[in-house]
């Protein structure tokens, strides 16, 4: 048997109260600076990221991994899609994500020295559990991670390493700061793979840098609160939408559509910038804003003539942008300016103020925030 | 220099002329029968699937493949992606699926002997084209194959190997039959590499028997045309529609949705059934229909709380089912009986409905059905 420690609850007092904010989903997004904070805690090193945080054994285990199956639902599949890109790209290690209730019932073939990794904010997410149980009693895997946020849950438990995100209970329904924290984890992680693989070199003193940095940068996105709120009244009657991004972007824009779709009841709906043309710009009119995740110059470049397409059908364009990005505002184009920052980095940036669109857009359409229908916060059945 | 024969068409007068059809995407609907016996003409042998039809030199190398790589845009990558699951299955070979336009910009990591597999109907899409590119200058794959319907195109001409579909000329925007003789072609690579691998097995024999009664069961399934065109009226008045499936329906219901979109311009969106309850069913009330597709009592008894849950918000539900599946017709749940069929071959019988179904309300919306808003036959610019 396995010794635990007692897991503390130390989030304090105010974790679970609203505060001065209007709802728990607001007051949840603006503690993103400070939970990243915590989630970074005590995992950097000088210049790497230290390879031993995932648990007992794990810094040799790093060195082992040939293969990485990431498994998630929802919100934690997004995150799980960004980390396919920052792995293979930044690690060398072939990724494959899947959404857990596939996975399940999939014959799918697990190569030599596959890490196993589950994404879950309750760590009790019956089809993400069910999965880990499937993969463990078929083996073949090499390990298990589990990156959650409640110690203590059942994925955590059941699994053989593990890495807490530290976003502190999450009360709204639609994920937000878990959703980061995660983003953070697994970037951890790709960081730990590469540097167990490839010793200190530059790109990780370069990451480990912006990562310090990360809470300061959050508090920079936030900051557009304001500005989001006035674009979001463009929304309020609108009852479709479609996100566009490409590469780590992509999921991203899934993300920002699914937060639409949860709390304001729109249909907005996600796709690679570049499947535009092969159907669904023929939705496009004038009942269909089109929302583009542009981080920097190369992807805006391909990203621009897909937007003119949109505008010549009618559709109004909102673009998410760097701020030395060459794309204008007119008519019909709005454009909402971010900081410059790292690629690597620009993914959990751009999560926020599509974050924040979604909240405001249902704050205006007065459906109940942190409680949307239907839905519950942790899915326990299948 | 490659000596390459002339092509001839030999498709006759009728494959340019409607006919009696209405429209040619109904024509094209109906012809699927007779190209997919084209499809397999030749490449049948006794029990298994002949391991050289991709050219030259292919019988040798399908031995050595050991992971596939598979890149395609719109309706050509959902082919792909049930391909996916047929090959993991049936021939215990690793596959990827990617979108072109994100393939070719992704950092990915190619693993050894690794088949570079290309879709497309013209063989001239700008994305998946250039996508071959980038991997035949970047090296490190064992051959690429190209599957597509039209010899001598581009992307035949720079594949090391290559299959062509033989579904005739598509003069409808919206893909069918070049669809299902993709999906044919991908099951004959997944039994040439299993061959391959195997030798004979039962399991080959019973599914090229499969193949062969395939053009019978497709007659089968267009049988349905009635009852299909009666369905869609309930559909010409709708804004949105959820489509459901799990395993290799659920690329069968993403591409039920994109031919919802592509000629009824009707926002429809498909989820893989068991991410239901992480966000989208806040979508779901009396405004959404929800289509499922469910081939087997296995995957219906998961699909069945999801479908009361729709039920429960007011959702109507329109149930694609085999026929001994226990579902019954009910308040809000219509339900539309297939022929019992093997479930490697569902998901080419299932396609069916949802191509009559998108017809029958673009023609009921009064849409351009050969020729849809925005949308052009073959996306030659990126």
């Amino acid at each position: 048997p396995i010794e635990r420690g007692i897991e503390v609850f130390e989030h304090g007092d105010n974790a679970i109260s609203r505060g001065n904010y209007r709802h728990f989903m607001l007051k949840e997004i603006h503690e993103q600076a400070a939970v990243i904070a915590k989630t970074l805690e005590g995992r950097l090193g000088d210049g790497h990221v230290m390879t031993h945080i995932f648990g007992s054994g794990s810094g040799s285990l790093m060195t082992d991994v040939r293969h990485i199956q990431i498994v998630a639902c929802g919100t934690s599949y997004h995150a799980g899609m960004v980390a396919r890109y920052w792995i293979e790209k930044l690690a060398g290690i072939p990724t494959q994500v899947e959404v857990a209730s596939e996975y399940r019932y999939r014959d799918g073939v697990v190569p030599d020295n596959t890490l196993f990794v589950t994404l879950s904010q309750s760590g009790e997410t019956a089809d993400t559990l069910a999965a880990l149980r499937h993969a463990q009693s078929h083996g073949g895997y090499l390990a298990s991670l589990a990156i959650c946020n409640v110690p203590g849950s059942s994925m955590v438990r059941e699994s053989d390493l593990s890495l807490m995100t530290h976003a502190g209970p999450e009360i709204g329904v639609a994920s937000t700061k878990a959703f980061t924290t995660q983003l953070v984890s697994l970037l951890l992680l790709t960081l730990a793979l590469r540097y167990a693989r490839n010793g200190d070199d530059e790109m990780q003193a370069r990451l480990v840098g912006a990562l310090r940095q990360l809470p300061q940068l959050i508090n920079q996105g936030l900051a557009l609160d304001g500005d989001i709120e006035r674009l979001s009244s463009a929304f309020a009657e609108k009852h479709h939408a479609l996100f566009l991004g490409r590469g780590t972007m992509f999921p991203i824009a899934l993300e920002g559509a699914l937060k639409l779709k949860e709390i304001s009841y729109i249909h907005a709906e996600a796709y690679p910038a570049g499947e535009l043309k092969h159907g669904p710009l023929a939705l496009v009119d004038s009942d269909m804003p089109v929302i583009a995740v542009a981080p920097n110059d190369e992807l805006v470049e391909k990203l621009k003539s897909n937007l003119q397409e949109v505008r010549a059908r009618g559709g109004e364009l909102f673009v998410f942008a760097e701020e030395n990005v060459a794309i204008s505002e007119g008519d019909g184009v709005h454009v909402l300016r971010l900081p410059a920052v790292d690629e690597v980095i620009a993914p959990l940036l751009f999560t926020l103020p599509l974050q924040l669109l979604s909240y405001h857009v249902a704050v205006l359409k007065g459906t109940d925030v942190d409680q949307p229908r239907n839905l519950a916060k942790s899915v326990t059945v299948e």
